[in-house]
């Protein structure tokens, strides 16, 4: 069994905010959008329906929770699962907010991110992983 | 209880497929991709977890069932929940290939649609229904 390692563009571009039961939940280092992403910790998967059906049960209800707090953020959640770029498999939960970057158009394809600064960064990631009842 | 309705848009950008357990089905009227749209028929929603837990587990495997089918018709499968414009709950399947029109970036807000000649639409539903178990 191959051990799981986070893709290098995925840890290039995020702020680790913690590990769910399956996922491990990035914050996306783009002060333009409220934009977490989960990982399941799963070498070689690149389709959501290449999960085991119990990883998936996971992966759905962890995605669920994190729409949830993530709505607190804005008025409308995007989910997506696309990968194009990078291949391993991960998941976008982002909070839309109307008139925001990229509105109504998706996250994604929309312009170079723009990092937080460190300390909004970090008290972002806090509020998350607070949300998510993750301790830290 | 409210009745369900599909939304205009969605009925206008479309070509019904059928109905699973929980989800309309339908192929998104545009040439370019192969594209499939499960629609929960429930009145009134508008996110991913405003699903009743039960609704939740169907819409997953639905969406994965229609992922496993349209992986046929490409080389990455795109899933996708966005409501920006339209804010009935709608997912999004989209089978990409490499090169396509929108290749790498996502089919959301790639430009006008481009309908199917209507032969090419009908085998293209005949084929989706038959992937999906569906009697036509």
């Amino acid at each position: 069994m191959t051990a799981f390692h986070l893709a290098p563009q995925l840890a290039a571009d995020t702020v680790p905010v913690g590990d769910l039961a399956l996922c491990r939940v990035l914050l996306m280092d783009d002060a333009r959008f409220p934009w977490a992403i989960l990982v399941p910790r799963r070498a070689g998967l690149t389709e959501l329906h290449q999960l085991e059906p119990a990883d998936g049960l996971l992966v759905w209800q962890e995605t669920l929770r994190c729409g949830a707090v993530l709505a607190g953020f804005g008025s409308k959640i995007n989910t997506g699962a696309l990968g194009n770029m990078v291949r391993q498999l991960h998941l976008h939960v982002v909070a839309r907010v109307e008139g925001d970057a990229a509105w109504p158009g998706p996250v994604w394809g929309s312009g170079p991110r723009q990092p937080y600064p460190a300390a909004v960064a970090a008290a972002r990631v806090a509020q998350l992983a607070a949300g998510l009842g993750l301790a830290r």
